[in-house]
């Protein structure tokens, strides 16, 4: 591997992922905490010459006010997520990274998350065009700067509202149109993904938005040899669903119904408390259940924002099916996850991985990314076994003995 | 297929999952339930050219007294778990196999075992040796009576105690101690397998006791040919182990702790209540944490009889992990499934595929029937996403267009 | 206490808790059952004189297609809640019954109900003040023709929306009202509560709608002096926070949320699947807590239509509350119960207590028959342990030795 | 009341709860936390001219080696379960009361807590006379040294073995056999009561071990004059059942059967973990659902120690209970509790009330502090919403306006 650092440029770099992403390079750069939670420190990932987490450079956009670090501490003093000594311990590193922020931009990213921006960020006007071009000069600023060898852009920002018009299947239709904010169709994620595209970077999308998920984006990206993953990371209760539901398909077991419901107090919640951005996310949930049964059960998925709970993403989820000679029979289960920690690290593999394809020639939607995501681009597969059991297989075709 | 019925010899054909299969096939016979339930009735299963549900023939020995139907009007009256009008419409259908019992062994089966007994059988006095020929003619005089092609031998009796001294690796050094109660180191369980073996039938062990599992006979098992397949049903709790465990795995997560409390209420719960039996129960659905983890964590089992349970097997389970940055989390579930109405669909695919299995070639314990028991025989994977990969590979492989 | 029966009447007399209501008196009546579930039969209130559930004799209204043992049988097939046998020896109870059903009213019972209407109810056209009359003639007429000595009105219809515009407190001003139905601010449930008081029947609402809960319908309660008592019936989730909330307060725990998740799938639940439906029941379930801790924690009630489960009413709730030094902690349940199986013998407690009442002179809101009630009238206390001793202090004070 | 501060004497003094209330005591002593968790802090109580926090003056035996700031540190470290701030600020005060600690006594508290011991403590040779007079001598030092106007002793140490052979009724049979280790039938923790009163001290003991609870003991603290309350704190998984199990009960649904599953990683639990410690505490837990029922429903009541817990007790109730008709449901609850937290305030409002009512005059077993007790002496009731109302019916008797 060449001897230069790994960029690392996050969309949404003050919020609670982001922060957890930071805390955690910080601390195994010092060697401070074992590996758990990271996918690429267990074989065969480990002998697939990646990025050492030590060699990755953050900077990254946010809308947001405030200072990096306030994110982090409220992980501790809200909910008791973080060790404070860890944070205490990261907090040159986050001096550093605070240097590299730049205000990222609220075009087209919905009443929800404009509420949130700074503002002389909300007030801000661009269009669309200005937008990525400001963005893409800012994102190969920073790689001139750091020296980095290629630089990776994480979407990390809070779930905006799905489009809302239709998006041209030919980004040739589309290119036209971001000149007039008004006319433009693309939403703000696909706004930072395109600059992405365009500044030769890789782009991973951790979040439902749309980013470059529609067909135009895709085939850019392809077009461009850009090497990207998506969409929204499989953390907790769909996690679950993946390696679930496998099992009722495989028992013959019917599922008559199966009801979700999430609560936790993030400000990602706060985010998801408006209906618009929910859609988005409840969407990306629910839908791989008939895909891994074969048939449509009656679902019911349901997020609220409780704002006690802080990053503790807590659920419940009750599965009523029937068995042999039609008995009735029920599963629940309750999942207490603390949502940065799920996902942070989640964030450094795929970090890792997606640099890793690239420098195997991978370009365009990595599918083998599958099971790091609820609504995987490039493959269809929703068992999160048989996800796995891709993304082994290829560690291991490209795996040192 | 020849055009000659299977038979299936039950050890334990009084008990509530033996009812439970019985009253499955005769509605089954009569196209009056669905298949759910049936691993044996998904693609690519159906191609493989199993028998019929109707073509399978029932008899079995017991040591219980009391009507064979009793045990399923059990299930409707203390368990809700069969609906009462299945179960009248099955009374012709056990009536016919009622007439094919015959009395069971106490030897070596254990004081909780041997109280249930009918009197007459628990004052039996026999050898070893005796009780062996016994059963095996039994067998044999079940196959020529119903002229049917081959027989399956099921073991559904309720757990024995885990076998109290060591038994001799090869089976010559065990088959002299056979006239001697005393000196005697095979358990019922095996007294059965024994005859199955000589009667040249092929043997499931469905339960933790011991069975086919000792060297020696499994060695005898290959000596005369014998297919058989075991052990444990994992119908439950442990079938749920099976698919989370990998997922923290597979996720890095650290498992510290895994507790799994059960209760029920059915004869095998009973059984169990003596700490004798209990304790190959609880070591069946216990030890394939550590193998799937790759490290042990902290487990605790426990299995309760309550007796307002019935026939409905509650487990509660209890997963403390720890994630990145050393963050505790939690993960529980509730099970709330009926025990027959699990194990009774499992055993028919497992009679159905043994059969199978047999005409295909395979012969001594088949490792590919791993998916369907808690402590598998010719075979280690104990991940079931992996155990069900290898089913429907050997499946497809035999399967018709 | 007279020898004539006690008339009950009932309003929605097809749906679950009636028809369960009737399996039970006709079982009571035959002493086919024990008297599980009714806090009538036990101590002190077996020595109150109530009337013997074998002396009433049960009539109503319904807009319901359909016969009346359809839903009982609905309660087996579907839920697996009543044993079938108890339903087929109720039939000739529900035959005698069923000729006394007449057709209800959909005037002012929003659009979810009116859909479930038989055509040629759905289809009259009357104005309240006929709809009053017609009613209240056919409960007259069904006192004269059974020679009851009194008749119980019981609202059991299905929860209609909340009254859409303000009900003038004095009756005399919402009097002139009755004749246009775009004018009428009373609801259906109103309507039949004013026919109930006319007719001089007592009067009980189980449910959330607006039935006698208006000043101006209280008032002409205590101007005809009308025993009644709601609203509400307080059966499952609701019960079980007015039983653990009082404990948070006792120990000065701060509750910082309550969330309660509800799902179930009977008729109920189809009618509250419409949000204006919905709305009066959440209403109803919720304000308590902020009533009993003294401060309002954040809390969310969700209820959604899950057809699977018929009536069997599932509720997870989780209470997330902070102790000494502010550590916060973890209460979660879930109930499962059977809605109709629950509040039968409610009805059943109701009908002979408020026509004890009565006898004794009580007159207007009952408000010791609080505990039975998630939003009582009468009376403030919601802690059911405080109301539970009213109820009992009541019951000692006009029980024989 | 008295310008003197107030004796708490503390048996136990390292452990986790002793050094929750110490940390508690500090920080209220400085205002740094809110009264949350302090029943005393409830009005009426607040009326009722108790202790002020800050004039408690502690100190206790134990006979662990460490020091006593470790087992808080432990309760953040492990557990998550108090702020480091709160502790880091605490340090002087727990530096003033370890100066005060005295060595405790291992006679007849069992081999659990023996190898627990200091070595230098497990290995002293005393009678049990030798023990009571070294324990009331080194009371009535602390209590000349800190000149407190009264002294109240707290049993907070280690859960014993129940008593192993009957103690005589009379205190005179009981007292000639202090000489003599082997013949004593008084276990540790009653020595240490009887030093208590001895020394003219108020006693609570706040766990299931004997302590002043036999009759010979009640008796003695009658004669001395002594108050005292016990036993066993109530602050869980018991405090449920007996808010729970009078819903049952007052509505008449017949509880078949009550499984409560505890798992927790404390010191506690560890010495629970041998089963003569865990008998006496599952015997506290569980005596108490058939008195408050009227009749005795199946129970099964474990404790199991998971190290990975530390001080979060969680505990998994089922209850099974039958409805009208006959219709089984379930209720169950998660109660994730840190133990130490939910502890510690009881112990502080047990102190101030004690002390307050022996100002008042009482004498004896203080029957109306029940609703702090699994095993309440000097009173019957179990119904934890009448053992509060007790309790402020006292308060309110004897609260200024």
């Amino acid at each position: 591997m060449p001897h230069q650092p790994l960029g690392l440029w996050i969309i949404g770099v003050k919020g609670g992922v982001a922060t957890t992403v930071l805390t955690g390079l910080a601390a195994l750069g010092r060697g401070a905490i074992p590996s758990t939670g990271l996918v690429t420190e267990l074989d065969p990932f480990t002998r697939l010459d990646l990025v050492p987490c030590g060699d990755i450079v953050v900077g990254g956009h946010d809308i947001r006010p405030g200072r990096l670090g306030e994110e982090a501490r409220r992980m501790w003093v809200e909910s008791r997520a973080i060790d404070p000594e860890l944070i205490a311990a990261s907090e040159p590193f986050f001096a550093v990274v605070e240097k590299r922020i730049r205000p990222g931009t609220v075009v087209a990213a919905g009443d929800a998350i404009r509420t949130l921006a700074e503002p002389t960020i909300a007030a801000a006007v661009e269009t669309p065009r200005a937008a990525v071009a400001r963005i893409r000069s800012d994102i190969e600023a920073f790689a001139r700067a750091e020296n980095v060898r290629h630089v990776v852009v994480v979407n990390l920002a809070s779930t905006e509202p799905p489009a809302a018009g239709a998006i041209p299947v030919a980004f040739g239709d589309v290119e036209p149109l971001l000149d007039d904010p008004d006319a433009c169709p693309l939403p703000a994620s696909s706004l930072y993904a395109l600059a992405a595209i365009e500044a030769g970077a890789s782009y991973v999308n951790f979040t439902p938005s749309t980013g470059a998920t529609p067909p135009a984006m895709q085939s850019l990206a392809e077009d461009h040899g850009t090497a990207h993953a998506g969409c929204d990371g499989k953390t907790g209760e769909t996690l679950l669903k993946s390696v679930l539901a496998p099992m009722f398909a495989a028992r013959h077991l019917e599922v008559m119904s199966w009801v979700g419901h999430n609560i936790f107090g993030n400000m990602d919640g706060k985010v998801l408390d408006d209906p618009r951005n929910k859609a988005a996310k409840v969407r990306s949930k629910d839908h791989l259940l008939a895909e891994i049964l074969g048939y449509p059960p009656q679902t019911h998925v349901s997020i609220e924002y409780i704002r006690s709970l802080g990053d503790w993403k807590t659920a419940w989820d009750h599965v009523h099916f029937r068995g042999f000679l039609g008995t009735p029979m029920t599963f629940q289960f309750v999942w207490q996850g603390c949502d940065s920690i799920l996902a942070a690290p989640l964030v450094i593999d795929l970090v890792r991985l997606v640099d890793r394809a690239r420098r195997a020639g991978e370009r365009g939607a990595i599918g083998w990314l599958g099971c790091f995501f609820k609504s995987p681009l490039g493959v269809t597969e929703q068992d999160f076994s048989k996800q796995f059991t891709a993304l082994e297989a290829w560690a291991r075709a490209h795996a040192e003995r």
